[in-house]
């Protein structure tokens, strides 16, 4: 903790080089982001810049999480959206051409902040199999960096300049912030509905899935439709996107997920398995996850069961199943744009956000 | 906390009419407020209205907090500041008249999420004399209502339509947190210089003081001289008021702050009267100081201890002393604009800041 920070020193796995990248596991994602590489690498250094602060806390801090990794997915969507709608070899795109790359940067902290929130919220120790920055650093640098981060966002967005977006993303983030509220209303109450479950992650998810893609849309000078259309794609693949995370919570290992099986279980999160699993189950099974999800109270053969409970009620068939209606939904998207390499890497990587196996 | 919520049941001390403020304490705040009281009601409907959410806990939180009243003294500046430069009065001030008014909230809302935050990260108990948001409602909900206030003011100013503004409040967020961080790093560290200190209240208070200012001459569509001179007003408010109450927490009694005596002695917190008197004090002094704030081991006599020593080395006094001076140069900001009713009541403002006993 005692060494300066070398902003040099953050590596971005998913802005590699294609060079850099052979060897690494080949995906739709990876692909996907190779076609867009140069501006991905761009916005890395955008976000590596605009998170220094003289205060140096601030910067080590947000290198922790930022260097961790993750599929960077949300400055993905915005970049390939806008690139996806012409952006920025039209004429009439004014300016240096980098509108997308600021504000999926933008988009990246938003989504950072909420992570380091989130991690306080859940008192996790790990995050994508590393410790989790309130484990490293505490709960409160972690909830003053969210804090910071979230302001830099906006900062790059009026640098931008353009009102819809500020509206657009100013709207997401609270509707963020109403879907984690909600989600601590819900955890640990099985007599959550689905329409409610889905309100949650809609909130916390989907919201800025679907502002990430509008984003790209409106740099580009889009039509309404065709804002509206990028918008329904990434709600319905932010919903897909979290549908799948919540099954795969019940069947990752820890080395391939960054993060230990069932760790929703032991928190005592009311997710679409669970609810799946509740509603099928039989009385006896029914207070089985009321004593270990409504009351918190388990032992160490409990996930053991749990997990044979979602296999006997096809749970995690189920909820995957949800998980592609709802990708069909975010690919039908893309028919109003026009065809090519583009568009086919984002049908493939929607494809892939919901058959990954971590 | 079972209880559906009711807007009209909140209360706010500031905007009192006339008639239901008599019998309460008088002093240049509530005059202050009396003349621009319209303004100050419209504004604390907006906050009201606009800290709704149909997630029912958001706006049953907010009210707490916001309920608990406070001196509402950040959108007083901003509307007493707009005011002060003619706005809405002026012909070429379009619209609806009421932006002040809607900013004002929006800085209300910073400052609430602030507060919110703040909570967490002390670990408080009390807020005004009353229980905390998060010891009512827990960190977690604290954590993220405070972000949903964050992301609502930015919403407002969206609306408002001004991207100077916007950039005023996002760079200011920024400095909040960045205030905050520090002091989170000097937090127990006696080797804090004065500058280092006023580092921290610079970004934690100051910051939002002197963007609280700064809005009111923008949405008059003053010139960048009066801009800049009731930005420096308000900065240089801030360290003084931030001053004060650090010199009060080691005067005031329960009742008439709201907070205990030595609320910051007991966190262990180095504020300037600590600063001063380690600075003064002997070797066996010191080693005091270092015991009690730098490893934080108190014992109950400690506090009778520190406060005598504050006052053998005059700590207190010297403390208010730098406050009136920034005091001082706050009002020197007021030279620029008419004289007035308005003027007047502002510049005592500044002085019942430094000169108030809570």
């Amino acid at each position: 903790m005692g060494e300066a920070f070398n902003p040099s020193s953050v590596a971005f796995p998913a802005a590699l080089p294609p060079e850099q990248a052979r060897g690494e596991e080949s995906d739709a994602l990876t692909a996907l982001a190779r076609l867009v590489h140069e501006d991905l690498q761009a916005c890395n250094q955008t976000i590596v810049q605009r998170m220094q602060s003289p205060v140096e806390l601030i910067p080590r801090l947000a290198a922790h999480i930022v260097a961790a990794g993750g599929k960077r997915l949300r400055p993905l969507l915005t970049i390939a959206c806008a690139r996806l709608c012409g952006y920025p070899d039209k004429a009439e795109h004014r300016g240096d051409g980098l509108r997308h790359v600021r504000l999926a940067a933008a988009v990246e902290f938003i989504h950072t902040a909420t992570l380091l929130h989130d991690d306080v919220v859940d008192e996790s120790k790990l995050r994508r199999g590393l410790a989790s920055a309130n484990a490293v650093f505490g709960n409160q640098a972690s909830v003053l960096v969210g804090d910071f981060l979230f302001a830099r966002a906006f900062e790059l967005m009026v640098e931008d300049g353009s009102l819809t977006v500020l509206q657009i993303l100013a709207r997401a983030a609270a509707t963020i912030a109403e879907g984690e509220v909600l989600q601590l209303m819900t955890q640990n109450d099985l007599t959550t509905s689905e329409e409610r479950y889905l309100n949650v992650i809609s909130g916390k998810t989907a919201a800025l899935f679907a502002a990430a893609c509008e984003v790209g849309a409106v740099v580009a000078g889009e039509s309404a439709e065709a804002q509206a259309a990028l918008r329904g794609l990434g709600f319905h693949l932010g919903i897909a996107f979290q549908l799948t995370d919540d099954a795969l919570d019940y069947v990752a290992d820890q080395q391939r997920l960054g993060k230990t099986v069932g760790d929703d279980f032991r928190e005592g999160k009311v997710t679409l398995p669970v609810l799946i699993a509740y509603e099928a189950g039989s009385a006896e099974e029914r207070r089985f996850w009321q004593r270990t999800i409504a009351e918190s109270d388990q032992r160490e053969e409990d996930l053991a069961r749990a997990l044979g409970l979602m296999e006997k009620h096809g749970a995690i068939a189920a909820t995957l199943a949800r998980a592609r209606d709802y990708a069909a939904k975010a690919k039908a998207g893309l028919a109003l744009f026009r065809e090519g390499r583009l568009r086919e890497a984002l049908a493939d990587a929607i494809d892939y956000a919901v058959n990954r196996s971590r």
